[in-house]
């Protein structure tokens, strides 16, 4: 267990960085159920998010998504973020949502189509450059639907290539922050289906390049914390795209599903040193919010973050060490189960008044009639949503 | 192993019914993608499907989808599937895609929504009526996404109040087919999860309510012949929506992520007398195909059940019945094996060529040049897709 | 959210049975790993089991195991919990460890080997008239490993000719506890794999059948609450085999694997009535502990069973409700939330203490030197074990 | 398609290897069958060994474990295997059937234990040098059952230090295959979960370590071959464990589960290289069978092997490229079905025939009475099991 100050300043220093497409509406493939008052354009998605830093104090960064978020002049953009007090995080590429890329982005067997989805990621790249952003978050959602559909081995070759010429790009503090995912949308195989995959080619493409860790992303039954340990080892570890589900589709807000997953997850990121920011972890939602309403859910969904390093801080690290060693099992779990148990809202709450925040988040947002005001104003114009 | 002539009648006798969303454009949460040469009407829907039967000889019924499959005039949609060699299958209700069933259409905490909800299932009753449909599959995507969201005991509740409404509805040859689905596209709990829970239901509601097996709405691990084989016993077994994945979206042709899987569902049905038409086993398939040619795919997927059907016909049962009872482990899965390594395209071809077919339905489809005429010709409008 | 006085009410009167082969040797098919100290007979797994209900108070039943409990007098023995302030729980019948049983047991092709298993079922049921025991546990490990090897409706056929034979030797407070397994020991399937299968046998057979939920039994994703819901809605859960696991061997500590799953389930019970003794709800562990000390896993097991329940009591069931009918998702989620963080141990710290307890159930069971005593005293003899 | 004289050069040519617990008693954890004329020592497993190379032509070389297999004189037992026709191939050390272990053996935290684990691993090289084998399999049963137990991080640092002291011991023909394992029988997490762990242990030894693929130890939802081909690229598959599983336990026949993901797998074998002997992937069993007879499930597995073998080498790859180049995604899946509904039975018999050995091997082998005489022969003794 830390001191009580190094507690409180651990949890004051942690910036948990939304994403803009969570402000939007989103579905399922079933249905996207639409909602007053979501914003129109990228300008309105930063307002959103500065609600929710408002309320938190620790959300102050915002990912992008391109070409959802595409402006003319991201330099301006960048400006309005921090007129807002806000900075702009992750570029998130998107090689998707266009036709050419039904058979794949980066690995399509079209060398045409690879040149494409290429160009786009070195695009992301300018956007970089022009925003101030550090990271490229890259998530494929390459792969094939049935056996024999096209060559695994070739399509590695394909994606080898791709991350090599992107690498080669990348400015000085500049890195990739390369995704995994398990099972969608490719049904067959996905072409970055595991960390394994995203560790070798990362490890292939030198420093500037890591893993992220998305929870939602792995097959049942997979130890997330485990990856999360091994790749800190490995000094891979780039950064998570939080969020929960109970089986397929990955966006409940953070620590909904499992609470004490996310707990875990965060004490292995304690315990190796990740909440240090020379770790460069960076620690993002990636969700969207069909049903429920979007910037509270933010708001939840940070808080859900705080309140899992909150625990994790407050692991009695002597006495587990101590119960390890000594290979007492029942005494080193009720550690940590004695950290798990603790109600850490009230120590949030004086957390939050200390940078003189109201102690309830949602409370605090609820107050400003946001809602309220953004439902009556931003009518006429289309709505975000994905491919928005 | 029946006599080859039974397994031959067998074989022509079996029918396998299309579903009209499989012929329009479909895709995931993250992209549809289009084809050309998509129908832009339920009329050019039936037009595809009679492709289907032209080439297989065994795919007469087609499903409908309500309300994507909406016209004015059901008897008229009726008759020109009759003059196209075709007849109306199930009618499917769907009440997923209005904004009103954000939380739910039947379940729905809100009594006006139910009422919606319910009257759409009448209407589809009375559709039935005009088409002359013996089928109403249900398929409820109700179900909550946080814990908490909703009483789970009262939904049901709700559920088995509208069951029962639909169900004095039904005319003397007319059933609910009640499907089941784990975990989508409610992130936390499904209303009929299982097929447990659909059971329950349709065993209340009489004689007239089955159970429908999707092949795709279970669990990892799930052993779906052994609850086709329940089913079947207890007469609770309505149909299948026959279609496959490897792990959440159940789009593939069926037969293609797991082929010894279909295989062994079509031993049980024969073993279980499912083949007879007295049962009232419908074999139904319930896909979209993304990436693929759609028309081609349809014929693919029924090949596949057939050639699952032939081989749990080659079945040497009295050899498979003396080693089972004689408690021969392997003797007794040889027997299976057997059957299942047979090569039964020559076979089907046979089939085929007597009923007055070519030997191989894709070649036979891709001769016509449909794919080509309908590309050239269904420009303008509006393409079929999920909601169109 | 009950009256305080009601929730300290209801955390009092509930009683947990913990099984006698929680306190021997136990391992996986790889290694029992042995511990010093274990019982050698029935009358020291009483004695464990006493040290158990003595530091916390509600757990005076213990579920017995046949044979491994096996005894020339069970009067005898039930005199002896009666003297230890016990009671002799739920009659564990075993049919799954003799070479007899290789190929299933009520299940098996052979006659002479169901006559047998059905013979041992009905001296359980003697056992229960000698020992005052109400419930028979049915657990069946049959099954089959290889497609073929036996046939899936046979079985069934078997199955329920056996429970009906079982079911009508009942005596007028006795029932059947039935219990249903996904995917172990039979690797191909299980005759009683689901709860939708369990259900419906006991449907057949009558009010005196009921199924039993263990909470380690299940594919990978499904929701167990949903299940404790509906069959407490048919008035058919007769109980619950408590234990934890992450993949597949399922014999860690309730709650220990996800203790929000527990919360969900225990306010699942409470929302429906679960918690009043009239509906029988019998509240078991079953678990092994194979590389931790035994009495206090089963102690702490017992804790997190009650601090899962306390936490479902403090739900605010008005505030739920008005959230659920007013389809606020956030608020209703966060209703439940609310009271899954609360931090109950000091709660049920003050519940121990009016009964006369020690706070702390852990530290009061150190303090007695048992673990000690009982090292140095039972050497010699076989230490029971599975089997023994 | 490779030439016809080129597909049965390959099948004549590719070795699979049976592992010598094949031969002995083994179980769940519910219970251990035993059956008559199991072999009582190491010789009568190379006897039984013997049987199947007999019948099959392609299984000259059996694995040992050790301390099952452990006898005086290795050189002696080397020898016996030669003049039965046989080699000796991988040594399988085995860390976790002692009680020291119950914590893990080379990541257990008391290094006394580490020590002792890591010398048995050095052993297991000595006797390597004795019988001539090549490879050193290490699985390790390491892992924790509850979260907190131990140390995560820690662990792979033990790992990394044994298995460096390993590989500093091994000779120039020698290699580690180190294999992975995500879910048993540690509860909580594996120390090898996975093969992204595999793979950078054995990137940071060098090149004498490589992965071994078991087809029985990953998550649902797994696509096996799409390691195969990553590892096979990256030059780090040192071989397969063959057995199948439905869920849980890994004893079943190799391609009783799932022939078509045999099949998958063996077709990324064939289209990198895998069956070309310089790349030194070995074909292993790894399997138990506990309710079938012994040698005729080895036989049949073998025989398996060979039929995905068989039906990978028929895949036409010119078609299969030609289609994968254009983007036909049902002629490229056609072109593996294709192959894949072959019925290769013929073929082998052929191969089989033309090796001067009957068509059918467990018909060769059942009239070799061979059963009836070790039932006969092999009365006294202990049977071989696991640990015996």
């Amino acid at each position: 267990m830390s001191e009580p100050s190094a507690v409180k300043d651990a949890l004051r220093n942690q910036r948990i960085e939304t994403p803009s497409w969570g402000y939007g509406n989103s579905g399922t493939r079933f249905k996207v159920f639409a909602q007053p008052g979501v914003p129109r354009d990228p300008y309105e998605k930063l307002a959103d998010a500065a609600q929710v830093h408002a309320a938190t104090g620790v959300a102050p960064k915002v990912s992008l998504h391109i070409p959802w978020d595409r402006v003319e002049d991201y330099g301006k953009l960048a400006a309005h973020a921090g007129s807002l007090g806000l900075e702009l995080g992750a570029i998130n590429a998107n090689v998707f949502q266009d036709d050419d890329y039904k058979l794949g982005s980066v690995t399509n067997p079209d060398p045409r189509v690879r040149r494409k989805a290429v160009d786009h990621l070195l695009d992301c790249v300018d956007i970089m450059d022009a925003t101030g952003s550090h990271d490229l978050k890259l998530w494929f959602s390459d792969g094939t639907n049935y056996p024999g559909q096209d060559d695994v081995a070739a399509r590695q070759d394909r994606l080898a290539e791709a991350l090599g010429e992107v690498y080669a790009r990348l400015g000085d503090d500049q890195r990739i922050l390369l995704e995994y995912k398990l099972f969608e949308p490719a049904f067959y195989t996905m072409d970055v289906p595991d960390w394994g995959t995203a560790f070798a080619h990362c490890l292939r493409l030198g420093p500037k390049a890591q893993v992220v860790v998305d929870t939602g992303h792995h097959a049942p039954g997979t130890n997330i914390e485990f990856i999360v340990a091994f790749l800190l080892r490995e000094g891979k570890l780039g950064g998570f795209d939080f969020n929960s589900r109970f089986y397929a589709d990955d966006d409940l807000m953070a620590g909904a599903a499992d609470p004490f997953q996310l707990f875990r997850i965060m004490h292995e990121v304690v315990r190796n040193g990740g909440l240090d920011e020379r770790t460069g972890v960076a620690f993002m939602l990636d969700q969207c919010h069909n049903i429920e309403a979007k910037i509270p859910a933010v708001i939840r969904s940070v808080m859900n973050v705080q309140e899992a390093t909150a625990k994790a801080l407050l692991v009695d690290a002597d006495a587990l060490g101590a119960a390890q060693r000594g290979g007492d099992v029942l005494a080193a779990n009720a550690v940590l189960m004695d950290a798990f148990s603790t109600d850490v809202r009230p120590l949030l709450a004086e957390v939050r008044e200390e940078m003189g925040l109201r102690p309830d988040p949602v409370a605090a947002y609820r107050a400003t009639g946001w809602a309220e005001k953004t439902a009556a104003e931003r009518v006429g114009g289309e709505q975000a949503g994905w491919g928005a």
